[in-house]
């Protein structure tokens, strides 16, 4: 659903995943949409979404379009009794959120957020390394998330299109911390600042406390590149996810009474695809999850289980509201 | 004043100090100033602080007590007509330090917080390129000092002594922050994150927003090493202090536009010496700079104005109510 940057991405991703087929795409107009389904040899090209859901050979739809269309369209698929997987944020708001969810209970449904970094194994390293207790009690975790947006990214700088850097850029840390640090807690307190500038978002900084002593600290920009590493501290050594966090390929694990290793895990070729955003052929591994599960007849993912994608949902309500950030349907 | 261990180091610096003349040292029983003045080659050596302040031939006098005796022995000493260094924080709260300050104008007399890190010339280094705009527009810094402090450390440890870890090291990366980042301007809002235990503070995260989109992080805790390391970035690149940031000795500077650098301040020998505290040799800088302003007659110093100190003061005042941080004298 949607035929953007991000949608053409996650098809290369998908002609890798095996056992995927793409029966079906659909865009505002069926011009753009006949083009990208001609450039991936889809079948099915739609001009309208409710064509595609309509369409009985589509089992699961992903959900690619701009922050905003995330409620409606996942709405719209829930409806027709699609499976979804939706590009994080889920919705711009908790009750969007909330609402999908009940929604795809009702309907009996799978729905996930596609929060894909976790599904990526240096990721999944990482997560297991902590669980394994390498690094002793997890009490730090740090994530910086800053890109130097172009001001021509409509995405990034409209209000109008759910622009600004939090639900962009920021919720990878965010859920970085939650799935790393937080580990199922909810936070005790969150405390956030930003700087919001024509209706946007456009820098933030919020530290999250959780019980025991842990803290977490997310840092997101559109001013400037930071340095997009991730940095998990506990009482017996450090973890390192090197940049790009959000689609890594390496990870230094450095127990302080060991020797620190990093541990590589390069990306998959995917020949011929022409690429939008950084290592998007790691999409890969989130697509194989949505799979696995439907595969399974689970309703929902066991690492972005319905339970933190709602409180991650609360969190950015918590920072939206510190920072006075507010979308224009929000007003 | 005081023969502890960082008084102890403070001693040894001063001795390749060119200039520098130690006349006298007092501790609250003559034997340990007797023993700290023979391993020094000390002539002076006095069982009371106030038997120091009354020696003539004392300049100027190194406060190196614990944090909840920095305010009375300042006082002592500025009583008696002493010019003072006084070991960071000057005061466990804004009053302290104001009524120090205070009091040195009336009587005409120098001060300074020893913050010892600004005279390092790896910090020099970083603050000079960041004011010469190789790295553009500055609008993020985050600086880390985080120690997995033994237990039997009661300066930390115990609320009497005025443990905790904001004042002991959470003081460096925001000291940090103010002059990388905050170039003289006052935060328009401080958030901040911590846990008390045992009435100390033993973690702790803040944020601080100053006018034009720039955002300060800065993390200390008593629990976890945490990479003691200052990033700062701007719009056209970053730089970073390396570890231990608190008494560095390289930083690596990498223009968007240019070819990253790593410039290395190796510190100066001191024969014989026996330090308690990791890179303490760096204090020379520090005693330097305060045998320099009084050379030339000025009653503060141009990098840790008083103006700075009582902007930090500030700070940590906002830090404190924020995290319900207290000690027993405040209560």
């Amino acid at each position: 659903m949607t035929c953007g940057k991000v949608s053409s991405d996650f098809v290369w991703a998908l002609k890798i995943t095996t056992g995927a087929n793409i029966v079906a795409c659909a865009a505002r107009n069926l011009e753009d949409a006949k083009k990208f389904g001609q450039k991936h040899g889809i079948p099915n090209c739609y001009g309208s979404y409710k064509e595609l859901v309509q369409d009985s050979s589509v089992h699961v739809v992903y959900i690619g379009s701009i922050h905003v269309h995330h409620f409606e369209h996942s709405l719209l698929a829930l409806n027709h009794g699609k499976h979804i997987l939706v590009e994080k944020p889920m919705g711009i708001n908790r009750k969007q959120t909330e609402q999908i969810y009940k929604l795809a209970t009702e309907k009996n449904l799978y729905v996930m957020e596609g929060m894909w970094t976790a599904f990526n194994p240096t990721f999944v390293k990482a997560k297991s390394a902590i669980d394994s207790g390498v690094i002793g009690e997890v009490k730090f975790a740090e994530i910086n998330f800053g890109v130097a947006f172009p001001k021509d990214i409509a995405r990034i700088w409209e209000p109008q299109l759910g622009g600004g850097a939090l639900l962009d850029i920021g919720i990878y840390p965010l859920y970085g911390v939650q799935l790393l640090l937080g580990n199922g807690d909810k936070p005790i307190e969150v405390k956030a600042n930003g700087f919001i500038e024509g209706g946007i978002d456009v820098a933030g900084t919020a530290s999250l406390k959780y019980p025991n002593n842990r803290l977490g600290v997310i840092n997101w920009n559109a001013f400037v590149d930071l340095p997009e590493t991730a940095t998990i501290v506990g009482t017996k050594g450090k973890i390192v996810i090197n940049p790009p966090y959000h689609a890594p390929t390496s990870v230094t694990i450095s127990p302080s009474d060991g020797k620190e290793e990093t541990f590589q895990f390069p990306l998959p070729d995917c020949p011929n695809a022409t690429w939008n955003f950084t290592n998007s052929v790691a999409f890969t591994y989130e697509a194989a999850a949505v799979q696995q599960d439907l595969l399974a007849g689970k309703k929902e993912n066991s690492t972005i289980t319905k339970l933190t994608s709602q409180l991650v949902a609360d969190i950015l309500e918590d920072i939206k509201s510190q920072i006075g950030l507010k979308y224009p349907s929000e007003i």
